[in-house]
């Protein structure tokens, strides 16, 4: 999610909950509470504030990033959509 | 998920894609392929064989787990099953 534009999120804001890290690869659960603007993740979110999960995978190459795996709470957010 | 019950998802089977180890926790993701019976995680999955990641934290104390963080690839079961 970090990759895509920050402007569809204006206050977008994270914690990091875990953070794992070997010499090629970091592990990192973040903590995500924003307001984006429209459609996020297909869900009609337009500004409503939402708190979710994103668990990410890095793989290094040296210094570089060369692979990202993402996986976001998308559940959480529908549920607080629901409500 | 796979705290959840086996017998939901008869043929259960994943690959370890990324496993990332640190003392206290270990950071994997999975790769499933599989064909939960019912429901899956709200989706109407009904035994057709889907194939998607999940993420997962483990925090440990000694040799015991003590938290798990799980989060699944909601969107691309959805995806699939839009085909």
């Amino acid at each position: 999610m970090l990759e895509q534009d920050f402007e569809n999120i204006p206050d977008l804001r994270f914690n990091i909950d875990v953070l794992i890290e070997e010499p090629s690869h970091i592990a990192a659960r973040l903590r995500l509470d924003c307001s984006p603007k429209g459609s996020f993740l297909g869900l009609p979110v337009n500004g409503r504030r939402v708190s979710f999960s994103e668990h990410l995978f890095y793989r290094f190459r040296g210094r570089k990033i060369v692979q990202i795996w993402s996986v976001t709470d998308k559940a959480a957010i529908e549920a607080q959509l629901a409500q």
